[in-house]
């Protein structure tokens, strides 16, 4: 990257404070308390904001309500969101350093009953099985095992080593990091009177949507019946547990760890914290914040609320149990008080 | 699948309760809320009982006690337990619409001193090392790792890109799911002085008994010495962690996401819920109920109780404890009351 | 092995209690509850004590104050630290026993653009990418994957299918178990007012310092911007999550399932327990003990401190404010005799 403060400022459509500087240049993208000459830098969380009174970085990408207390070396780059901005630039940095790697490593595995895309790469020691269909412009890295009859849509990439049972259908733009296993077996036994257990075979699979990230050694559970299904644009952080028949609704955020019981549905535009455990056969309703580490044992059915704790209550009802809890030794204080003076 | 309602029944031993319609054909299975013409569904959980009330499914296995409270469509078919009767019937489809995968790839690199049993399938880029024995009808996928020593007894299957460790054993009739590690080294490291660790060399194994199931990437660590141990029956979802010289009792099952530290005994016919930790080196008795997200720090000693929270108590204790913290309020102002009397 | 008990007491600094039996010979270690006849045993946790009383092994290793509190069979050895000394015997044992795994399968794919050094074991399968630089006696096993410009130091072992993304730096002497990946992405995206988001490239890195070692199937995420960092002597368990940005001090330890959110700073010389979590962007004082399942939500300032609890807090507050539960049926029945007697 070698871009001048007034080129940058347009990509992200910004102002800048100090129109004389525009045409230093930028080259490199720094944390704000790393930021050193020529780096551009961002500041999207107010906790960070001392660093910028002493950061020595060339330009910063900030609020455009954002008003200094101090004296600040770096030119400010004003925008309407500065996250936002950052994620636009270093896709475009991105963009402009990225390889195109196309073609099929001469060691992928691909039964001739496949349809393999236009501009696809697929890596070493890949396997590919019968009836598989891939679409234009993936990328399936070394060591990624697709069994049979899976889809997977245009321009997605699956990293290395993940591994996609038979009938999984992955659609258009995903990401989905190294390690991820998508459709094995639900856990579902049937108790039998001499305490050993019946497999119920799982016949369904996993239907995944456009536009969806997965992080690195997920597991993604098929349906018993049916498809657990994750829809478009839901993201997923690493090690997250994703059991049978579950569904999750358009563009929910899932942070690292969480697990989800079978057959839960979850609304759409969620965001869940790490950590946090979903009980069975429950349901939560669109635009629900649930806290990390929470237990939700049952069906939240107002959409909205944020959640936490084990079991997990409304937002505010949890911190007033907690408040309620250190309040007991002045109660205490005060029955031993009562009883004193009843005695006299 | 093509089955008459009458088929159906006698597959598991079921009766039907408009045998004039015994002979209709039933073409798929599904969930009792998807259910369409030709469809074959089963209630095992009173919470999907509506569904019934509005399915265009054929028939619904449902329990022998069974009396709907409305009109239906569906012919019901009576079973002892529908769950289980559904496990037979899938099975039987599994079995049906399997392939009979055998055959070593060609590209499996298998170490000259082994012992490969007969019907044995072994897929791309697998690799096995010196001094393994695979037993009969054994199904080893692609990318799968199995290290030198290691004992797989008949009828079991490794999914794609398992690892186990060498000196490993593995029982017959065993189901592994992908990306699950076997035999990595127990975390064990001596402190010194300097803050600085020795690591304990991990020279014991893993020894897992018939009839276990394990999930997707689960880690089971080797023992220090000696060996972890999992018996016959066990029941692992995806992601449990199972640490050195733990053991896990016949027929015990374990959702997703739990962690068991180090020498840690689990009894037998034990049910566990997802996230639950235990703390190393304590012993759970025979046919303990362990609720999610529970973290049990102390052996449990009496059998076939249930267990909630963090740390861990007797279920109805953790039930009664919680509900305490909401009777707070209310003794707050009881306490005022008293106390504007004594004033008067 | 075979060695006598004199050999062993050698080897580790000890005196024997019984110096008439220092030539009995010894050929296996054992636990001390299985202990045998020529077996070594040691005694680290007084727990176990009660196993040593029936003991048949013929020596066992304790701490130079121990004092039998029952007549025993097998032989002392007194040392000043019983599970630094097995540490010590097990890794002689260990590279005894090991062979000298040398050499480059013929199936790995090595990029003509990377440095390996000197008596480098690389296994079947395995892929290293352009601009990779290998140290001198590094272990790298079947199926791994190295992508671009990563380097690796001196005496590292990396174990079957461990992934590690470009760029990433490994110091020298680590450990990284099967099946964890290094640099995957940070989960960061940007919010849009649709609902969608978009994504935050993660163009920084992953660094790894020297003797760390990373039990199996972790998730180490590159940073966004920079790099995460795990510093000298640092111990990882299973199945942990490092995410974007994090820092880990010197010779912490952390067990299973934790995970870390984006831009945590946790101090050196920690202890963390299984199954923690910590929110993003907050600080862990060095020397912070954190028990397991804690969730940390707000930074450590004051060094060496043990902690518990959702949200955690200070051991011994923690610790009080569940006791506090208890007592709340007794102040129900002091209140309701209060109220009575103010009836009267």
């Amino acid at each position: 990257m070698k871009l001048t403060i007034n080129q940058v400022a347009q990509l992200v459509n910004g102002t800048i404070n100090l129109p004389e500087k525009g045409e230093e240049t930028l080259d490199k993208f720094s944390k704000i308390e790393e930021g050193k000459k020529d780096s551009l830098c961002f500041l999207a969380n107010a906790k960070y904001e001392h660093f910028l009174y002493a950061s020595e970085a060339t330009a910063v990408l900030v609020n455009k309500e954002f008003k200094p207390q101090k004296k600040i070396k770096p030119v400010l780059i004003y925008v309407e969101d500065p996250y936002q901005a950052l994620a636009k630039l270093l896709q475009f940095y991105e963009q402009a350093s990225q390889k195109n790697s196309v073609g099929i490593h001469k060691t992928a595995i691909i039964n001739e009953k496949t349809k393999i895309g236009k501009n696809v790469f697929i890596g070493a020691y890949a396997v590919i099985e019968a009836g598989v269909e891939i679409g234009d412009n993936c990328i399936i890295k070394a060591h990624s095992f697709i069994a049979e009859n899976c889809k997977i849509g245009k321009g997605t990439e699956l990293n290395t080593g993940v591994k996609v049972y038979h009938n999984s259908k992955i659609g258009k733009n995903c990401k989905i990091h190294a390690g991820t296993i998508i459709g094995s077996d639900g856990f579902g036994f049937a108790p039998k009177s001499d305490g050993t257990f019946d497999k119920i075979p799982q016949i369904g699979n996993v239907v995944i949507e456009d536009n969806v990230e997965i992080g690195s050694n997920c597991t993604i559970d098929r349906a018993t019946m049916g498809s657990t299904l994750i829809k478009s644009g839901v993201k997923l952080d690493n090690l997250i547990q994703v059991a049978h028949n579950v569904e999750i609704g358009e563009n929910t955020v899932i942070a690292a760890q969480t697990g989800i019981s079978g057959s839960v549905k979850i609304g759409k535009n969620c965001m869940i914290g790490g950590q946090v455990g979903f009980a069975g056969h429950i349901s939560i309703a669109d635009g629900s914040k649930i806290n990390a580490q929470s237990g939700v044992s049952k069906s939240i059915k107002e959409p909205n609320k944020s959640w936490s704790g084990t079991p997990a209550r409304e937002f505010r009802q949890h911190y007033k149990a907690l408040a309620m809890l250190g309040k007991i030794p002045s109660l205490i204080n005060r029955i031993k008080k009562l009883e004193n003076n009843q005695k006299e």
